[in-house]
């Protein structure tokens, strides 16, 4: 019953301790989102999502939570579906403009600063609300492999390895005591796929777990086959 | 006599726990609309909906829920009819625009992206409300049948068959217990039919249930005329 | 001494129930509205209303109900006539537009469309309220004869006969009892004539009643002298 | 100590019954302004005023109520006299544009239709409030006299005899008794001076009522000396 | 401890009785100003004014109270001094433009019109207060000498004699009683310092009152020195 | 405990006085500077500030009250220095301005304006709050010296000698006993120094009173070094 | 319980004693952020930062407080860094325009000026926050070494060592306490990781005490490694 006073109401203002409720709030939002995770292996990238469909009849290509950008660059998604749309057009469109224009794939952290810099805009301007998503982007560039993040404040870090969505605590714990430097990419996915499973309080099955990698070598997204995350499983 | 809080009355907003209620109170109005249902069938996709006229003296050309996008598009409504409309004109100018530019058919996604970005416009931005009204976009493109969903928030799915409006939750029981891979066009008339009456709660009479087809083989719109709507009742 | 909560202050927003109060209370004001009434007959369409003035001195030329759009297409108002004189306005320009541009006359469904998603627009933007007024519009293009209705929403409707403003069910009520298929167009003139009487609460004269039709034959719009209209009233 | 609800406080909303109050306070303040009287003759029009000025030494020239938007057309206002002469000079453009475009004299009613678009945008849109002052717009065109009045909703009636301002109602009954068919010119002065005075709640001179006339014959506005008006008076 | 309702709080609405506060706020700061009186002789205008330093070290080029517009006009006001130079300022380039494009000086009327317009939108148009001033603009062009007054809600009368500002009541009840028709120059010189020297509520010396005239004769604005101030006041 | 009413929450309104509070409170703010006092002089004028560190570790030349226009204006702030660089930036423009089209140094009194004007917009016009700093501004141009004051409300006023900021009040006591008419440059100096040292509260040291003055046969600014001010002290 | 009245809600008013609480709210959020320094030295600049990551697998290149505007400017954060981003690339693109425009180096204190100069309309303006971050500029340029702090207000000020950040008061005491005249560069660096340590409360070991020095002889940013650091510590 007891709710925090005004300061929560209105976009752009401090409350007295200095916050900006509603990017706290936005953040519960990718708080209840589905689990997503990303790692960083000297051999490339991957990102895993627990994209457990909401009815047995729904199509599996509409409630992705694991997204292209580009060839070398994939996104996983907590949070607002059509929010993250929005960004993921404005994202695609970075990416084909940078190869139309210098004839050459997109920077990773570059496309991270265009999507970033939007998020901050939406939190500190009137008349909007901030983008209730948040995104760890993983990608293969000239520099090498790398796995980002970002939330509702526009704010983005770098991580080797990184849980977002419902129950990322957790996840981030198993992380934080199983990653070791100069993990293969295999051990990179099955750690993946390990974190989606603690974040997902259950038993899960190929099916709902989705792996999508970045092999330096090749430096395209591949979304893995359901066999080939059921060889990781057990 | 409780009301949610402050976080309900700006559209633009997120409540402490995450939640954009002006966009809740959206999809309530769309639950008290009329039964709708897509179904996907190998052979076609199927609308279906509920037209039950407010007086007998009523024209029927002027309450459908079921109208077309283009000779290969159709999509049904739940909620708010002028609200519709609006997305109705932007969805056919697309599709014309699409001929006259590209000489070809618009995909049903393209489609569906159009209007889901607009509606999540009307979720962020100040001014506005959301779209009261979710919509089922079936249609036959070049890729094959399709049937999409979209609500208030412009967050869009795909599904085999699903519901929506009045009693959607029992509609869409019935589907997933009745619903069959590689289900014929004629069966999913027939399910679809039988959705309808589900939700519609009473028994309900070959000249209320209105049905649309797009046959696979064809990729064109068809409007089921009462007698064979009145085949598949009984 | 209830009120109903904060959400019918704001014209751009929905309660939690999902219903737009601005516009409900619009349709408030329309109810209040002196009885209109529009009918189709195979043989043309009717409008009829009750246009009583305000004092004996009042000129009958400026408290009309019933003004013409086009030759072929004319309208009954039901609410505040200052808002209603702007949609006039505007489907005058339309009609004028329609014949200089194309050389024909103006589609009465199509001159509905331009005023309806008018009307939806001052529903879903902010600073501007919903307009005070429904129409009942009558017309015959090459398409036939037809009566379609609007109201504050911004929604329309297809009628063979329909009331609006006060008493509006009772004559709704009188008319679903009364109308007949094939009603010639003299016979629709007396059951409006009818219909206007029952709601107006008590007798009516043939100087307050008035009567337009636009015959199928000529597509042009007549009103009936105060002769003609007392000839149907007994 | 009882007040309103919110809904008189936002210029662009409706109340639950439907009721526009910044409208309707804005007619509160013309009920207080100074009776004015407008009446049609076969012979012409006539407006009249009381016009009492605020001490001995004001200028009789700066607090009229009864203006001339061109040779022959006249109006009396009562109101928010800044508001009025808004309107006014913004009538007198439209009149000499009219001149100068048509080579013709305005007509009355197309420049009550000019003004009264204005009053209506001051109800419908935000961030302005409706214009505080009624109007008796009498002249003498091509189509004959004419007498109008318009009123802050932007709303406009025509009449034969009509007063507005303090004990407006006193006056329209005083005018429903009196005023009779063919009415001379100068019998309706007589009228209108009567109306003025029994608006006025005492005795009157013939230097507080002033009153002007456009007569048929001569379509050019003049405004009675006081000597005339003491004629008139007994 | 008791306040209005929330009528006055924003600047464009109406009050239920149909009073605008704000404007009404605005002519309390105008009544706690200094005194200004105007006074219209046939042998020119004249402008008073308690101008008291509020320190003894401030220049009195900075706290006057009379201003020239023009050659031929000046003004006295009562108010928010911040507020009446904005007015000053665009009166000066109107008198300024008209030398300019019709080679001959302004007239006092419409001088006061350009400046009355602007005060009038500043009390019906959002974003923005009332001017905080009202003035006595006294002028002779080739109508005339005039005296008219303005006040917050843009609306101008005309005078033989005003005072305005602290006390304007009692100063103008003093007027009423001594101003005769024909005064000459000197005697309304006499006359405005007494009308000031009452407003001011006790003794006054002739360096805080000043005057400035326009006589007819030479249409030049002139201010009386301070020892001509002297001869009339005893 | 006991607050204001509403009337102090919003910017451009007035409060049933005829009060505007905002304004009000940023002289608030104003009264919270530290102390700084302007003199004139027969042989020029000066400006002095007391501008103690916030640390040891202070740059001196960050935390100045007391700044430059243009070779011949100066000026002292007190309040917000945030909000004071933009006014002093806009005037070195205007300053610059001026000798790039005229080619002669600005006259102290239209810079003055200049400021003045745009202080008085952030008091009338919504969406800003009024700039919260008082200056004093002294120069020499070809009319002779000048001090003139403006503070939040955008009105200006000239003294022969003014304080603003802290204790204020005090300060100008002590110039209105001190002050002499023919003050010499030096003794300005002195009493300036006085007058900060009245408001100070407390010893002053050489190091934290600062002193400008421009002297009438140079027409330049400059700054007293600490020798020279420590030889005013004592 | 208690919370300040409404002042601190709205972003561009102030509050009756003359604060800005919006502008206090972000200082607040600016208190809570990782401590930096900034020193001077008469042999060049140095910045330094404790930058703590949140997990063991951040990547140190995306949690820094230590950026470079241009090869002999660096900066040093504290508070939100999703505005702070905003700031940085604003500066960037001011020091690259300069090179280009002027093939010079970029001035310290113009950079500042431009970055708070944004910063101060977030303070005055509707519609927007202000920057919930504060900034401590160091950099070399023809004018020799500079360390400039600016925080949400928009001010800035000058300091030979300073703090910003959690328990910058703590370091500043320790600044002002060690700090001398005439510091060689090496001591400015240990001085600054003293400080860096006294605010962080706790131990503090070589990978988390950032380190950058602008040698005033190379003009050039340089990021001290962890070994260099290390040798400071101890």
């Amino acid at each position: 019953m007891m709710r925090p006073n005004q300061y929560d109401a209105a976009i752009t203002i401090f409350s007295p301790e200095g916050r900006l409720y509603q990017v706290e709030y936005a953040l519960e939002l990718v708080k209840r989102g589905a689990p997503v995770v990303g790692i960083f292996s000297p051999e490339g990238v991957v990102l895993a999502a627990n994209e457990t469909p909401e009815s047995v009849l729904e199509d599996p290509n509409y409630f992705r939570k694991i997204f292209q950008f580009d060839e070398h660059i994939g996104v996983a998604i907590a949070g607002l579906s059509s929010d993250a749309r929005v960004l993921l057009d404005q994202g695609r469109v970075y990416c084909q403009s940078n190869r139309l224009l210098y004839d050459e794939p997109a920077d990773v952290e570059s496309l991270m600063g265009v999507l970033s810099d939007r998020m901050q805009v939406y939190t500190q301007h009137g008349g909007v609300r901030p983008f209730g998503v948040s995104m760890i982007i993983a990608g293969v560039d000239t520099r090498g492999g790398k796995v980002l993040t970002t939330d509702p404040t526009g704010s983005y870090r770098g991580y080797k390895a990184r849980a977002m969505g419902r129950n990322a605590d957790k996840a981030d714990k198993l992380l934080d005591e199983r990653y070791e430097e100069g993990i293969p990419l295999g051990g990179a996915v099955k750690l993946a796929i390990e974190a989606v499973k603690t974040a997902s309080e259950g038993e899960i099955t190929p099916d709902i777990v989705k792996v999508a990698v970045i092999p330096k070598e090749t430096r395209t997204f591949r979304r893995l086959s359901e066999e080939e995350v059921a060889e990781h499983i057990r």
